[in-house]
Order: C-alpha cells, then structure tokens, then sequence
C-alpha cells in the first residue's frame, strides 16, 4: 500500500472548502527570503512573481490583504530559541531591507503588516484579532517558506477554524523536498491546494470584481 | 549543492541545546493512533515501545510529565475545519476507547492529562499555563504523528522559546515519507534530535535520579 | 470634575455596537457559584433568573451558545496560582456538582461547554475556535462573577476584536460594590451594557425568531 | 456581612507570594497617559515617580524589565473594538509622541519593548515568550491605568501561571474610584499587592544586587 493509500484508507485528504469571506496572506516574502545568500532559493522567486497576479485579483474585489516580516528588536531583546537554531534572523530588525517585503508585492494603505518573531503568522501577533475585524472566514495563503512559516500559520489558521487554501504555485521554499513533502502534508490534513489561477476563478464567483459586477 | 548543504550554507541546523528544567510532553499515543484500522501504523507502535524507558527514566527523576489526547464533544458541538479534513477525529469522544492513552503509558496520578481539538498540544489547552508553573524550560517530546500534532507541537513550544527535544525514535508516523521529512525540518529549524538513550543520558547529568544521586 | 466626565472629556464609553452574527456566552453559572456558602451570595440567583428569557430567546432565534464550566483535574494536576488567590476553585472537578451549569439553565444538545482553569472564557480553551467556525462577530455575555470571570471574558472578548454586548441584570456577584465598579469600567471601555430586555428586543431585529418569521 | 468578609469567607484574598525570578513590567507609562488631556490625570504622575526608584532597583539586580506601548498602525489598518470604545487610541502611532515612554522612565538597551493593541500587555505580542526566554515566574507590574491594562496584563500574567506583584502605588489611573475597586478586584484574585519600597526589600532577599552581594 502505498503512502497515499493509507491517507486514503483513512479517509485524510478531504477538501474543507471555501467560506464567504476570504482574505489573502501573504508569508514572509521580504528581500532577505528572495536572495539565496541570506534564506532564498528554491522556487521562491517564482512564487513571488504568481503571487502579483493573485494580489491584484484580491485589490480589484476588495478582499482583506495581510503581509508578515520577520522583525526582532535592534538590540536582540526578544531573540528567542529559534534565533539559536537559525542566527540569521535575528539580523532582520524593523530598518534592515532583508525585513521589508519585496518590491513587486509592496503594501498599500489599508493592508496590515504583521510583524512577527516566530514561524506562525499568529504567534504573538494581532492576526486573528485582525481577520475577526474583518469577518474572514477563509485564508488564502501564499508566501514562503512552504516548510517553514507558511506550514505553521496554515497549522494555526486551521486551528482557529478558518478555511485554508494554500496556492500550490504561490509558495516557495529554499529547498525543493521540503515544500513538496509540505505541500502533501497540508493537503491531506491542514489546508486545501490550489493554483493562484485556480484560486482566482473561485474568488469570481465568491466576490465578483467591481468592473464584473456592473456588466 | 545538496539540500542539506543549502540549509548549512543559510546557517541553520544549530543546536539550541538544554535548559536546566525539562519536561516529557508525550503526544497523543492513544489507542486510536496505534491501531492501523483507524489512525495509526507505520512505525508508531515501535515509537510507543521506545518511550516506555524515556518515560520510566523520567518518573524517576521526578521530571514533569504531560500527555495529550484528542478529545472532541459527544455531540459535536466542538468539531472544526480539522474534521472537515479528516471526519474520523470527531469519534475519538471523552468514552471512546480510541481517545485513550494507550495501556503501555498509562499516565500515574499527578501527569498532566492535557485534552485538544487541534494538532498542537499548546493550542485552545492551558499547557503553557502548566509547563510554568512547574518551571519548565525544555520540552522533550515523543508520540505521533511526527508530520502531525508533534510537529505542530514542537512549533510552538519554539515558539514559546522553549528547547525543544525530539526523541528521533519515539515519534512515529502512519507513513515513512512524512515522518523523515519533518524529523529533517524539525531538525533544521525547530527542535534538536536525539535517540531516547542519548536523552536519558542527558537527563543523568541535568538531573540525577534519587537512587544515583545516592550512589 | 466627576470620575465620569473624566470619561467622558477623553471621549471614552462610547458604543461599539451590535455586529450581524451574535453569539450567547454564559460564564460560570454553576452550582457552586450559586452557593452563597461556596463562591454565591449578592445578585448572582437573580442574574440566573434573568438568563433565562434570554436563553430562550437565543435558542428560538438559532443563535449558538457556550456555557462555562471552571473544570480542574481530579489530582490536582493542573493547579495552578488561581488556586492559591482562591483555594476552594481546586475542588471544582469534572464530577463535583459544583462545577455543573444550574439545573435552571441546563445546556441542550449542541451547545458548547467550555471547560476552563482560569478567569477568561477564551484563556487555555478553544472558545476562540468555535466562535470562528460558528462565524460570529458579536458576544452576549451573562454570567457571573461581574468581577471575575465575566470582566476577563469580556477583556479577550474585545481583543478578539468581537462586539461585546453585557447584560446588565444578567450578570452577577457575589458583592454588589464590585458588581458596580466592574460594570462601569466594562461599560466604559470593552462593552455595551443592555438588559436582557434590551437584548432580546435588538435580536428581534438582527435575527427574527423563525415563529415571527412566519408571522 | 461587609463585602471584605464574603470574601474572607470564601477564602478568597491568599497570598501566592514570590518565586525565585522576577521581572518588572512597566505597563504604558507613555507620555498620552500621563497627560491628563489625553488619557492621564487622576493619580498616575505619582505612580511614575514611584516607579523610578523600583525600576532602578530592578536594574541593578539585573532583573528582566519589559515597558509596554500602545501601538497601531498609522493607516489605521488594525484599528479594532477598542478604537470603537475609545476612539482616541488610534492616534498612538509608532512615531506619535504619546505612544512613547516617558522621559522619567526611558527604556536603555536590552529592555523589552511591548507594542501592543488591547488592554493586556500579553494579547497579541510576544511577552510570554519572552518570559519564559528569560525563566521568570513571577511579575511584578507598575503602570496605568489601574482599571485598565495594567488589570488586564494581571490577569493574563496569573492566567499563564505566573505570580503576580502589583506596586499598589506604582500603578495610577485617571480616577481614583475605579483604582481602588480595581486593587481590590487584583487583591482578592489575582495578585499580591505591595507597596514599591515593599517590593524592594523583597528584592534584595531574593536577587541581591551586586554591590550588595559584594559586601
């Protein structure tokens, strides 16, 4: 039997589905996690450039836009244990550029900017207080790392009962086995997976654009 | 370069190392998890045989020890997104059998039975609340699924910055695949690794059992 | 200048308002704290009294419903420093009467019983979770204490960035001075006070009952 | 019966007493609320001139010190509830004066800054991670308001286990009504109350200061 089968057998993998409200988070996609010298490679600046088709669609419909950075203190105050097993980050602090989201995908006015220490978007942070206020029922992520930060915040956006779908082609890693073997696990347990184009058409129908409304 | 040698090159992978006060999390090892009808196989049967020591080792020290179970409402009332995923965790009810901790570990009076919905031990349960009170700064962890609630487990306990210790050989998994796949990122980014031996012989020097401390 | 100009000079105590999806939260409303010997006395047998048109009406309209329960273990494994501010909250275990909603009020079916350790409904349960898959953006609370449990559960409330809505006559302590004191710093900053009366009156409009639906 | 005797009764109002490693949390001494135009007045000047000499204290013992803020977002976009209630909180930008500490207490180097959004400096930010980094199990609080989030972070700060300290004349509020009531709320259930030079001299049996430990 294979390993999907047994998934299968016992009856994982179901689809949770979309709710009426999505909003659209976007995971760590900072300079210091597009250059392969710092925490880069892999697919990520690919899933950066799906992401841009993805974001707009969610402007034009007025869906609710999260991005995270990684931002600890200048002086290291809240560097934690993960800062031991990866010393990297505790070099992005609020005025490092490798802290500050990509140029492709910079935020406008309105759309919230979680600053995070952690691997969940969620932990220590205002998200869910945030998606509350905005009544999302639904998380569509993109960002990376899929094996990383990404697979965390799916894990407490499942958590907290939200519906998660997950961009398959809108999340990246550094390291091409971890984010397919990421990608099967949130797919049978966590999240559903689908393209950003997938994704688009499904927002069509749960929110139609403004300029599709008035045809 | 290998994938590995990506990870090396960003610098993760440290060690973060022991505090002076660890606890023994064991992770939903219930009946329902070591029966491969339902949820379990793989190699967790072997993982429930390696932490019987791990476990012994602890009591003698006198070192905290928690276990989780999943517990959902008798009438549903509590079933979430989880179990739009994967239906089966909304059998596992305070009197089903299957949401019991298996006979091999039964927990002694003064353990710390910790009752969740979600995949980590942390989440919607006062498990952090009970790891300070008894002044925990190291979290050593077996149970399964290792792609599951253990890695979700470990994530937060990161989070929380506590150490945090996998016992390589007393997580299990229904799948092989996944479970050497988070044991890799566990590893790299979240957690160290050690054989249940190498942690009892680490506890030996942390704290001594009464009987050896009498020696 | 009086304490409530003071307020109202820094333009606080305004409405926040009913949102569209209500929910119905009963804090600890359970026999031992409608002992006057055990956690009782002051208002709390009237508050109960007046929840229950307000649990009618809620249950008519569909409109979910928790209901807390303070639930420590049976060892005493999870207690913690409540428990040294107040011993008497370690005797509140799964089977002692104490813990059990009034007969008065008794949950049916479907609705959700939190258990919980400390003051807030929302700290170490998945409260949170469930009022996100139920959808609802807007908390009736009645319970008691004015001052204990219903004052934290009405703080994360407002964290969670949920419309709180207090009952005032459905709310109640075990001494009337810091019934007063807690209603007047909720009313001020976390929630809108109404009575049940009030209450029921504004879900007529948000959520008709499906007998005057018909009508 | 007088309310303190229902309580005595209840045997409620016990001391939790001190743990071995205290931090010192300074809850939103910012210069708005110690502006009586803004969110101060009442007795919180006092209260800060009070917390010098702790504060000094706490350093030379090099006890961990955390300040909180409150911070939103200049575009507004995590304005919640709360900005409903009080309006005025949603001035308190990253770069508005009000929102900094004041002068009397700057923060220095490795001290831990809290930005937060709700009432307790615990929601929504990394304090606890942060405690448990720095192995502290009891807090003791100074700040503003009384009633306010200084009430809040106590509950939370008991709720996660640890003992709570609260400087009765290191915390101020804009009225002296709801800080009374609210000291004795924290009194009876959730804290100990002692005076700053109390607090002191409790430090130097627990933490001597170095000069001291010189001597």
């Amino acid at each position: 039997m294979s390993e999907l089968d047994v998934y299968k057998k016992q009856n994982m993998g179901n689809q949770s589905g979309w709710g009426r409200n999505p909003a659209l988070l976007v995971v760590d996609f900072v300079n210091g996690f597009n250059d392969p010298d710092k925490f880069g490679g892999g697919n990520i600046a690919e899933a950066i450039d799906n992401t841009r088709g993805l974001l707009d669609a969610c402007r034009e419909r007025s869906i609710p836009v999260a991005f995270t950075r990684v931002v600890y203190a200048d002086d290291g105050a809240d560097n934690g244990v993960f800062c031991l097993k990866a010393p990297g980050l505790a070099t992005l602090t609020e005025d490092n550029p490798d802290s500050h989201v990509v140029p492709e995908l910079t935020p406008v006015a309105g759309e919230y900017i979680v600053r995070k220490q952690q691997p969940s978007a969620f932990f220590g942070t205002s998200l869910h207080s945030w998606l509350t206020m905005q009544g999302v029922d639904t998380i569509i992520q993109t960002g990376c790392t899929t094996s990383g930060c990404v697979r965390a915040s799916v894990i407490d956006g499942l958590s907290y009962n939200y519906r998660n779908i997950v961009a398959i082609d809108g999340v990246g890693d550094r390291a091409i086995g971890p984010h397919e073997a990421n990608l099967f696990d949130m797919g049978q347990k966590y999240a559903d997976l689908l393209t950003c184009q997938e994704i688009i058409a499904a927002l069509t129908h749960i929110k139609a654009a403004p300029a599709q409304a008035a045809e």
